[in-house]
């Protein structure tokens, strides 16, 4: 053991030269473990011993494996320190089934009707506060910083950028994300493995026709989340069940009984709960992808927001094999850019960039991917996404104290991230703290319409998209919460009287 | 040189046993040249010589020498013998050929599976030239005057601009494509009636989904097009039946007797064809819509570049009520800008903005849409296209012009307009020319991949993108073609002499 320790450290010690020793003691220990060198289940020395053994202190030592614990590549026990996680065998996936042509265009299926797009253009008086999730604060979009990228790329473009483009989006891109998701978010990727999309959406979409064409049948999706992106997955043929869920989130282990061909995970941080997937669950996702053939598709929309720790690293860097990564712009830059990317299975990229392609059309306009690449490169996005960071954890942080002090009965769930926080009310509270939000003139959304229709209603709460509105506007947008949230604790205390009286009437 | 074809004639004779003597000797001539083992105007044995030296009979050897001077590997002059064609060395290119999918691919019909992505990986070697059609003049693009609409476009865009927009679009440019399509294309054209879309094929697919959900079952497609168009109709779920066509272009009277809900045409400027559709049909279209309910789609690909006159009006100014217009920054801008537009009826804009909104992400992204509307309310668009005009007409004149001198039998069809031309080929003869051009680097397209499957072969050409090369490739190209027709001429003025031999010995 001893000996083993001395060659992966002599290896490690060229890694942990320079600033970032956690980091690089942590990419040194996943590559040990991807590549076999430690085995699952063999135990890793003290942090003490392998401190001494680096020279470096031993709280990096300890802070390392502790995250890595927490993305699932480690365990630890009392008694028992700490361990390589045991898994399940990869196995060759199953021949990919003969291709058919995809379900998913079948507007007969569920045609989105008129009376949507009617009811947009009948609009609601707008409200003067904007807590509703889905969007970053569109004020502070890097407008010169964007433009001095744009301004560089173009100017040095090859004339064939501005033609029809690879359907995996352009090299440059792709090269400049490898290196970025990598370095910030622990995936696996090398540019040929990654494909552009014009969305988190588009990225579905393509999976869920490729994974039709293949023959699945069924892909699991959280309790709560989106349902536009069910929705996106059943027009391409495929059923979606609830994966039940707990405390703890997602419960992983049903994958098991339900017997899905993939599961929509958002293992980073929960949408809408805010939660973070448990290391053991985590692993447990991958293994049972592992067992089956089955594939997880990890929507990491905002892990690059975790104000309380370094971020989490994505589930993908478990096994890349068997977890598709999908990223995106809109939250960390704007959506009105259109830029996604999915980092993909080698089994999956033909598939996946054929379908892409099929439609030639689809793809973001080549100058702004190649002004995105830019701006990764050069190291505005880091710059962007720090300064961002700041901002969004202010404002968690404010949200927080201004509900202990005026609305003290309210908690605020999940992990310290993101751009959003679910608040949870008393059963039966949630339609009238909603009412009382309109006529607060405060846009802001319910936990039910995020809730999968087969889940049970077993919580309650706003979801506050704190990250929504401009620095200008989101004082006044936690006043208006407050107002509702002592209204909703008014409402509550006064129900049992009130239900009493009603009762007394009615009988 | 005796010696060279004893050497060449030991090689060949392995090759020349076998049932197929003139085919198996022509490969072996084939490889023989682009091995390099015969040189660029090398002179070849006469047939009787190699005829004797491989004991076959010398017909086998004639015919095989004429059919290769028809492909334009050898040349055969009276007096000069049969020599090794002298080709366009292949340069490098300048610009590499712009990566493009294969025109006429259609994904309904067979989907460009894994074997067409792999293929493009395995990158054939690149043309020297190329005159696909497509796309115009990439080097051509405004980068500075796109920019400085870009920069002026996005300082000025409200926030809002950063987030999810409106699936028709933005305001700003559909405001901006009113006024320009009623003024340049005689369109019937308000804001609220257009929808800003992804591409031609983007728009197509939409309209597609939103007939067939209304019960439609075909759309005619004229009998020569893009079949990558009439394939993302039938992934709707539509038929796809050729409209008949005659000399004055798609036969639309036949339209009362077909009966589709909808039809597609490119009355502007056939495409590929290159004729423009006559008054009375233009009009026969239009009361055919009115007379049944039914609808066209008209697709003005490229309809400001008219050269012999003022562009004929959109189809679309006839009855807007019965007529979608579809236009595109494609080939008059870049194709990587990804932008198109569709003018609808009133009928038709909920259902289509609809359909395109349930897709959210499919949308370009709004700093290039805002950038369009300024580049066009600025006045830059029209001096671009002013521009291009110049130049796509002094490269049409010149392509006339040069064949009228070395390939007088070659008639240019279609009016002088667009990007592209068709060349007329003596039946039997495409073929041999497209093996001809990609022997002399040239890449460019046979007629026949452009015909519908149930239209008859009723004519051969070539179709010659002269839009798609850089000026600096411009010449170089056409001195290309000008050699593959010049092979092709040759090859028919003997055809009737090897003919002859052909009949003589079968007799």
């Amino acid at each position: 053991m001893r000996n083993d320790w001395a060659t992966f450290g002599a290896d490690l010690h060229l890694e942990l030269r320079g600033p970032r020793l956690r980091a690089g003691l942590m990419d040194a220990l996943r590559e040990a473990v991807r590549g076999g060198r430690l085995a699952p289940g063999s135990r890793l020395p003290s942090s003490r011993q392998l401190a001494a053994d680096l020279g470096v202190a031993r709280n990096t030592v300890a802070d390392a494996y502790a995250e890595l614990v927490a993305e699932g590549w480690l365990t630890a026990r009392q008694g028992s320190g700490t361990r390589v996680a045991r898994r399940a065998e990869p196995r060759p996936a199953a021949e990919p089934a003969p291709e058919r042509p995809p379900a998913g265009l079948s507007p007969g299926n569920t045609p989105i009707g008129i009376p949507a797009v009617r009811a947009a253009r009948r609009r609601a008086p707008v409200p003067a506060y904007d807590l509703r999730t889905g969007s970053p604060d569109l004020a502070s979009f890097p407008r010169t910083a964007w433009l001095r990228a744009y301004r560089r790329a173009l100017t040095a473009a090859p004339n064939e950028a501005f033609g029809y483009g690879d359907p995996r989006g352009r090299t440059e891109l792709r090269t400049a994300l490898a290196e970025y998701l990598a370095r910030a978010r622990g995936v696996h990727a090398r540019p040929e493995r990654i494909v552009i999309c014009a969305g988190f959406a588009h990225g579905l979409m393509l999976l869920g026709q490729v994974l039709r064409a293949r023959g699945a049948r069924a892909v699991a999706v959280e309790s709560y989340g989106l349902g536009l992106y069910a929705g996106l997955l059943r027009k391409a043929g495929l059923a979606t069940p609830a994966l039940p869920f707990d405390e703890r989130g997602a419960r992983v282990e049903e994958l098991t009984r339900t017997a899905p061909d993939a599961v929509l995970l958002t293992a980073a941080h929960q949408f809408p709960l805010g939660g973070a997937l448990p290391p053991d669950r985590r692993a447990a996702a991958v293994d049972w992808a592992r067992a089956t053939g089955g594939l997880v598709l990890e929507d990491d929309y905002d892990g690059e927001f975790r104000y309380d720790r370094q971020p989490v690293g994505a589930l993908q860097g478990l096994d890349p094999e068997r977890v598709v990564y999908i990223g995106t712009a809109s939250k960390s830059l704007a959506p009105g850019l259109r830029l996604a990317w999915m980092v993909l299975p080698e089994g999956l990229m033909d598939e996946v960039a054929a379908e892409k392609g099929a439609v030639v059309d689809w793809m973001c306009g080549t100058p702004d991917q190649l002004a995105f690449a830019e701006f990764l490169a050069s190291g505005a996005y880091d710059r962007h996404v720090r300064a961002m960071r700041l901002r969004y954890r202010r404002r968690r942080d404010e949200l927080v104290t201004a509900l202990a002090a005026r609305a003290p009965g309210i908690h605020v769930g999940g992990i310290a991230a993101g751009l959003h926080a679910v608040l949870s009310l008393s059963p039966g509270t949630e339609q009238a703290a909603l009412r009382s939000a309109a006529w607060h003139g405060l846009a802001v959304q319910g936990l039910d319409q995020f809730r999968h229709p087969e889940a049970p209603r077993s919580q309650e709460g706003l979801v506050v998209g704190y990250g929504t509105p401009p620095d200008s506007a989101w004082q006044g947008a936690l006043g208006a919460l407050c107002r509702v949230l002592e209204g909703v604790g008014e409402a509550e205390a006064e129900e049992p009287r009130s239900k009493g009286i009603d009762r007394g009437s009615t009988a």
